[in-house]
């Protein structure tokens, strides 16, 4: 890792490899063009920030975005991809404490009433403004509620509000999930920023999360749509708390422009910022994980063989094992669960020669267990990362997901939610 | 519920019809013609029975088997599927303790030993002994301690051995999984009896348990594998607790004909006597389901709709979500992760028009959340056994699944299972 001292703060896993020509940023700080704050509509309840908004001054400000590909869309994802001009916006309105999903047509209205009313605090066109929220499902939001707290905001949003307004989209998180980082590209210097919540309803199929990311670099739409479209696939899409795909997921890039600095289709500057990009978002999905409700350990699964679809089956299904997940929670060098979670992916394909290493440890080869240094591997699991690694036949093939353990706290934290 | 006192206690499950025309035993009543017994080889440590052995002395006994179809099946299920007559089984010898699972080569000569070595103690061939294990994953079986303790067995085994048969194969099991019928078909009265164990490593997509049922009814080998393939389908096959596929899984079917009762096919005897089993085994299934592993409650979740696939998909997203198995544990009312695990069984299908009812009580409707008695609700989700109702668009399809929810204790047992 080439990271200098404030990159190693600022990436905080070991499976992130932090940019050299990137020096992380305090994380409120905003790139150029951009200002946002947080604000207390009373969906939390008493004094709790939790509407969030964010607003580009640039009007050539472009954007892309990402949501989740559940059956049951929630209003503000559906309002955005229907009403909204997905490479335009201009700005974000994002509440917590209610995820206004199966509310139906009256749900759609409420975000809808948001939309609009942010729209005209601050001067934009509705197709503009993206909605999101995060909270309770099943619960028609209060859009009204929203409404009135958006009344006068826009005078209140600033360059260093990326705090609160982080502060207003959170849920159950624990950790913080903020970054800026200042990025030296060929052509000039540009800034790279976003703000993240999720800790539950975490799939390894699209994040279950929101993530706002914002950029005073200049780049085109479809640039923008490309790069985020990558780097989402090797990070949100990559993670799993409880397997569990929301209806809420929304990842939005904004990109000002307001640095001069333009990033032009295959470019060395599109190569690096892409990379930096991808630095940005799997450090944040990894802290998502890290926050994985009630999570102790995090652990990656790098899975390789011939067969693409068996190769992501089988990553999906050991970072979604209650059994692989309470194992790594206890400490327990349990390997056999990773073995019983291989042949739950691929059924029919018995006897199956499969290798699988635990921290570097060879414990499985052909499908059968083979001798290993006990001692070594108890204390490697100990660790606050672990890493397996699965190899099916072939090659060709790879991937990882990055997973959080199962825990009493888990459960506690999900058995209490509504009541 | 037609039952009689004795079947009311027999059929602990709400879900379950006793037939009229059954009438429970003490569980421990074999069929004629069958003899059993547990004994300790040690695999547990100390005197706990590990080995339960099971014998037929009709030698026209005819079988059925089904087996898991993991990706990573166990040693004794390739011997089972590959060196047994699994429609002329005569013996059964399970442990407990080490399921043989990831062992390769050297596990199937484990289990070839133990197969050979209770087939020359009690006198058969090799290919009439089944062999199953259950335990932890990836240690080799020490078959050569279960064949010292099978030496001087078989004059151990009797008529009244089935409790102790019973105990030497559970693992994580807490509750009893032993019935007895007495049958009255139109031909004449016969028994049905079976032993089962499971908590763990449940999935609904065929048992993860082992369950060996004996009767002294006669019938052709094709009948028992239809009685016992559409049985296992609508009991082991539609249960979860964890949505893990085990690699062990394994329900045999003997029938010694002691009893003189022949079932010919498309008869009455067949129908009645195929309810019986369907009754047994689903009691047994919801047992298992019952003592999932630290669970508290039981949930059933039916599903109709159009499409097979549809409704399949939703059942087991149900069943399997941590979610809803965890506001199941805190007897929380919030419907929305139903909805959250509908929409995640079914991507790219927004809008979906579904309705939930919990309990009786219709919570949301065509997709949107509908207005419902609060506390009614809060008092529906208190009870042992609760039910919920999903409807997707179209007529035509109906499954149903039955999952335990997930407590403290499902970690705390996996989080410190193997050390």
């Amino acid at each position: 890792m080439s990271a200098g001292q404030l990159n190693s703060s600022a990436f905080q896993s070991r499976w992130v490899l932090a940019p050299s020509y990137c020096v992380a940023l305090a994380p409120a700080e905003l790139p150029a063009g951009f200002r946002c704050g947080g604000f207390a509509a009373g969906l939390k309840g008493g004094d709790a920030l939790d509407v969030g908004v964010l607003v580009c001054d640039e009007p050539g400000c472009v954007s892309a975005a990402r949501f989740c590909d559940s059956g049951v869309l929630a209003a503000p994802v559906v309002l955005c991809q229907s009403e909204c001009d997905l490479a335009g916006l201009r700005a974000v309105v994002a509440n917590s404490g209610n995820a206004n999903a199966a509310t139906g047509e009256p749900g759609l209205a409420q975000a809808r009433l948001v939309q609009h009313a942010a729209a005209a605090e601050l001067g934009l066109d509705p197709r503009q403004v993206a909605v999101a929220s995060t909270g309770v499902i099943g619960i028609l939001l209060a859009g009204e509620q929203i409404a009135t707290c958006l009344a006068g905001s826009a005078k209140e949003l600033g360059p260093g509000g990326a705090s609160d307004f982080a502060t207003a989209i959170r849920t159950t998180d624990m950790l913080d999930k903020q970054l800026a980082l200042s990025v030296e590209l060929p052509s000039g210097t540009v800034r790279l920023c976003a703000q993240c919540k999720g800790a539950g309803m975490i799939s390894p199929r699209f994040a279950t999360m929101l993530c706002f990311v914002q950029t005073d670099a200049a780049m085109s739409a479809a640039t923008a749509d490309l790069l985020l479209g990558v780097t989402v696939k090797r990070s949100f899409d990559r993670i799993s708390v409880d397997g569990q795909l929301s209806t809420n997921d929304t990842v939005l890039l904004m990109a000002s422009g307001s640095s001069g600095v333009v990033i032009e289709p295959e470019s060395a500057d599109e190569l690096l910022f892409g990379e930096a990009l991808d630095a940005l978002l799997r450090e944040l999905a990894l802290r998502i994980v890290a926050d994985g409700e009630g999570a102790k350990r995090v652990g990656r699964v790098v899975v390789r063989g011939g067969e693409p679809v068996a190769v992501d089956a089988v990553a999906r299904a050991v970072a979604n094992s209650p059994l692989v997940k309470a194992a790594l929670f206890g400490g327990d060098a349990n390997w056999g669960r990773i073995a019983q979670a291989i042949g739950g992916a691929l059924p029919g394909t018995a006897p199956l020669p499969f290798d699988i290493t635990i921290e570097g440890i060879p414990v499985c080869a052909g499908g059968a267990a083979i001798d290993f240094d006990e001692a070594a591997l108890s204390q490697a699991v100990q660790r606050d990362q672990v890493e397996y690694e699965v190899r099916l036949p072939g090659t060709g093939s790879e991937t990882e997901c990055f997973f959080s353990d199962l825990s009493y706290d888990y459960v506690k934290i999900n058995a209490e939610y509504t009541t």
